[in-house]
């Protein structure tokens, strides 16, 4: 998490990743990459680059996602830039795309392609449904695995309509198993048990794999897991509960929580309460308990609560939105938000790599840039010289640096 | 995703963990590293075992998140169990560990104890909020997780309250991050530039790094990202639709998407209609638009418009529960859901890797083992004679299989 970084202690020191990736899903995944050490060069399509870098607020929703990259705008339907994306992979580790179907192939930026130019480059593809699926062709919006998963089916309230997760999680699932299956390649490759290798994280599949825990459910007793909105089905008290101003949530999910909350209360009467004995009556008698519940919290504000309930060692806590939580005083202390400098623009306001290692370490290098902000150092470490870089940015195969 | 692998083809194989933790955050991220071909041996507490075994429905809940692996019984609370633990993790190369803080302590199982033993160790814990926050001993449970980190404040309808993400989010992120951080240290020690190495994976950390889209709502905007249900802020249409029997999601995303859309529901007039020329006049009059759209959708079954649009690769789909999900025919095509089979036993229901590569392999090797069933094998493997183990058994350091 330090700032001061030795080339050893970042676990991916020396390991360069090319990144045809765009939006979330395979963005996410390459910075998590960066943060442990890799040089990630962002190759962006001339005068519109990643479509993430519309999206509002602007540029914003971009930083969060693009930290520790170099982006580099090239034309790839012109041979020359093809020629120097194969030029930046020779010299690479890793290359991940996530276009569409057949692209790469069009770009001459396939598998084979690439191997010819770098005989132990590790290849991974993004896609929706992966290479033998029916909706193949189908374009992957994150909303649409997340409802062909399943995910939507558990999310809402109970007896309403199917909702989103909220977070992009069909996207961010994927993330992690593409950083995860490069690491997991990139060790099988240090040890000589493979040369080169190739990847296919399907977002679908990656989605579906999230819900064990919840299809178990199914697998043991032939039904669908239910939306519970903040309910669980064997656990009471458990969930989100009103005080005199804001919600929280509580989730006293042992009997000896159940004790140690009700002396919280000043309600140790309830101990004695046959509808409320055993962990089972309370979860037969949620409405009754809910009201009970919060005819005590409603005295006292969502802060003193909390801090009487986690005072006590009770899983109780605010109910944080994208705002409040930066006050938050653990994100504080642990100095979470970060801002990250850039010459000439405004910074780039990031959340930090949340694991530490001791001896390793991760670090937040190199601020989002600009499209194209680091073309010509490319071009010039990859031996072009002037005149070419000209050229080729006359003709239109790298860049001019300014959005469309 | 082949059964018949060849130890090089397992990017872990060869590689050994030590798992001491439970339920689901520890248990799916070491899962993850068996699937890609450590061995695991899952240290469970004698007579109890991981308490995910005792949820509901019973076996399949914990069989979903805890095939590759072996189970061992013992009592850390003796100084034999101890020993045995230090043998286990003499020979292995990760240790995990998601137990209350100060309990490893308690083990005579800290960073420090085990590098005495092993000075190659990967330790890496995994805790609610890490050793440096004002709720460190707080129990992390997923739902406070999801309050705590903002999850839930962008989960739920509009103007409805937060809800949860459904999945267990929480504890997920933190796996992922788990297998990932042991992952990138295995390869730094492959490379020679670490011995040892001690991670530290804070959940509420964790489950906040996944915000970043999200929260560059917040830092441009300085407002926090809205519950929005289904709804997108900027697309339309965009989210959930009614057809005669159920509902469908459906993603136009592009205006060459609404082109086609319009096409496949035949309503070229809207094409013309003023209110819906621009995605931004669209996601203006979200309501009339859903409203059109439905009186359409109302014309034939959800099967049916999925085709339909489908069929002009427009993003729309099911949307699937954890049961309904198994007889898609993506999910039948590639053999997601796969069932293990086991010796004197029901057969275990699980889900398969998501990932494939070329010439490296996950595997399905273990079924999800019963408490302890692999404590003899596994002692008699470091060389505890028949007597010893039964004196141990006497004793009660390791236990009977038999669960209390």
């Amino acid at each position: 998490m330090s700032e001061e970084t030795t080339p050893e202690s970042l676990p991916l020191s020396g390991v360069t990743v090319v990144d045809l990736t765009q939006v979330i899903a395979g963005p996410f995944g390459t910075m998590n990459l960066g943060d442990l050490g890799a040089e990630v060069i962002k190759v962006e399509a001339v005068g519109r680059g990643d479509r993430s870098r519309g999206i509002q607020p602007t540029p914003a929703y971009f930083d969060t996602i693009n930290r520790n990259k170099r982006s580099i705008e090239v034309d790839l339907k012109t041979e020359d830039g093809q020629q120097i994306v194969r030029e930046l992979v020779a010299d690479a580790d890793v290359f991940v795309e996530s276009t569409k179907p057949g692209r790469v192939e069009s770009f001459n930026l396939a598998y084979e392609d690439l191997r010819e130019v770098n005989d132990s480059i590790i290849y991974c593809s993004i896609s929706g449904f992966g290479s033998d699926s029916p909706y193949e062709n189908l374009p992957a919006w994150d909303t649409l695995v997340q409802a062909m998963s399943g995910i939507m089916s558990v999310t809402g309230e109970e007896g309403g309509q199917p909702l989103w997760s909220g977070l992009p999680s069909g996207d961010l699932i994927t993330s992690m198993y593409t950083t995860q299956s490069i690491l997991a390649a990139l060790y099988a490759r240090e040890r000589g048990d493979i040369d080169s290798e190739w990847i296919e994280v399907p977002m679908l599949d990656a989605a579906i794999s999230w819900l064990s825990a919840r299809a178990g459910h199914t697998f043991g007793t032939d039904e669908p897991f239910p939306r519970l909105g903040t309910r669980h089905p064997t656990i009471a008290p458990f969930g989100l509960f009103s005080c005199r101003d804001e919600n929280i949530v509580i989730a006293a999910g042992t009997q000896s929580l159940w004790t140690d909350f009700c002396a919280v209360l000043e309600r140790e009467d309830l101990l004695a309460d046959e509808r409320f004995e055993t962990m089972h009556d309370r979860s037969q008698h949620p409405e009754v308990l809910t009201e009970i519940i919060e005819a005590e919290l409603a005295s006292a504000s969502a802060d003193v609560w909390v801090d009487r309930l986690q005072a006590a060692d009770i899983p109780a806590g605010p109910i944080h939105d994208t705002k409040s939580i930066w006050a938050d005083e653990h994100v504080v202390r642990r100095n979470l938000k970060r801002t990250m400098e850039r010459e000439g623009r405004d910074d780039a306001e990031v959340i930090d790599h949340p694991v530490h290692f001791s001896s390793l370490q991760t670090h937040l290098g190199t601020p989002p840039e600009e499209l194209g902000e680091s073309t010509d150092g490319l071009l010039a470490r990859y031996g072009y010289d002037e005149a070419e870089i000209e050229r080729l940015r006359e003709q239109g195969v790298v860049g001019t640096g300014d959005d469309a």
